[in-house]
């Protein structure tokens, strides 16, 4: 059995952002020479996601709006995670904004693919996206794959 | 290391479905020889989803109007991705509705279960199922399994 | 390849409630031998997760009033699940509530964690959490691991 660790890096400049990662996956995959196996990526941070989905700018934009109505950013002083007075998770994970928490879990931490042929074995629309719920920091995806 | 992978074929009549594939999944690992692995099953279209969920017609029923409460179908007129008119998916990916979307979103792509004695290792009502968002036309889920 | 399964039992006294499973699901992969590879842990029932968050108390409180609030417990004759006229899940499968099965489908079944030099490659905050949404009874969690 072959494995391969890979972290994928980001800086996203504002609060939210989606970002097509699905060529690094598949350079990584190449990186690793598996051929048949599956590849594990995941958020390393509770306020970001990676999910898989088509990549059209308006379905992101459809995500974004339907995400605030479920967890909305005003008023914090709902979320008891909020209370310390702080609306930034820069200065304590404590203080880490809950709502982007709630939105992250709603998008989920992680994807398992398919590796077939040694090529990410993905629909003919599916693409790998990381998602940013809370940015402006250096933040990071892990890359795992095994197989054969 | 063993693999094995296998395609699923569904052609839902009505828009939204829940369809139990809990057999085709144990046939796929009979027919892969894996005695310990794991079994990823996942959907290759963004309005479609597998969950693990038990197989109770009353629960489905209510799954959907919880769904269709976070997502509603109507007015069309607040996803922009239905700005261009149309309501439904058949003439191009991107006017794919946003609802269905953000349904599959919350239901999830994909399930990974564990293979222990050449069987599926569910809970003692765990099945697995197809939920289908968007409909009337052919749609598949991929089976991939590696064990040994 | 190794593999290694073991299943975790739980008897939460309340309804609901969150336990941190980090280290148990450490040991387990200890115990498995296994350097490189992937662990599943999932639930084994349908009114209970598996999902991955900061080990914060006001978050989990944040996350209580959230899955309240998208899937409320009042009233419960909304629920075709309930019709019944059962509020508990004690007499039999069917009666189970909806509300806590879609708590679970929001809070996730599973999670698959890369094992990396023999440990749990998770980020700095992440931590492994068992959720309840029909406690008072036992219930178990599969931890499955495979590698080299």
């Amino acid at each position: 059995m072959k494995s391969h660790r890979q972290e994928l890096w980001f800086n996203i400049p504002a609060r939210r952002g989606f970002v097509n990662i699905t060529r690094e996956v598949a350079e990584a995959i190449r990186a690793s020479g598996v051929q048949e196996g599956l590849v594990l990526v995941n958020a390393m941070h509770i306020t970001a996601s990676v999910f898989i989905n088509d990549d059209e700018g308006g379905l992101h934009g459809d995500y974004e709006k339907w995400l605030e109505g479920l967890a909305p950013h005003e008023p914090v002083s709902q979320y008891l995670h909020n209370r310390t007075g702080e609306d930034n998770a820069d200065a304590h994970p404590l203080a880490l904004p809950a709502r982007a928490s709630v939105k992250r879990q709603v998008m989920g931490r992680e994807v398992v693919v398919a590796i077939t042929g040694g090529k990410l074995d993905l629909g003919p629309w599916e693409q790998i996206f990381y998602g940013e719920f809370d940015g402006r920091r250096r933040k990071r995806v892990l890359v795992k794959i095994i197989g054969e």
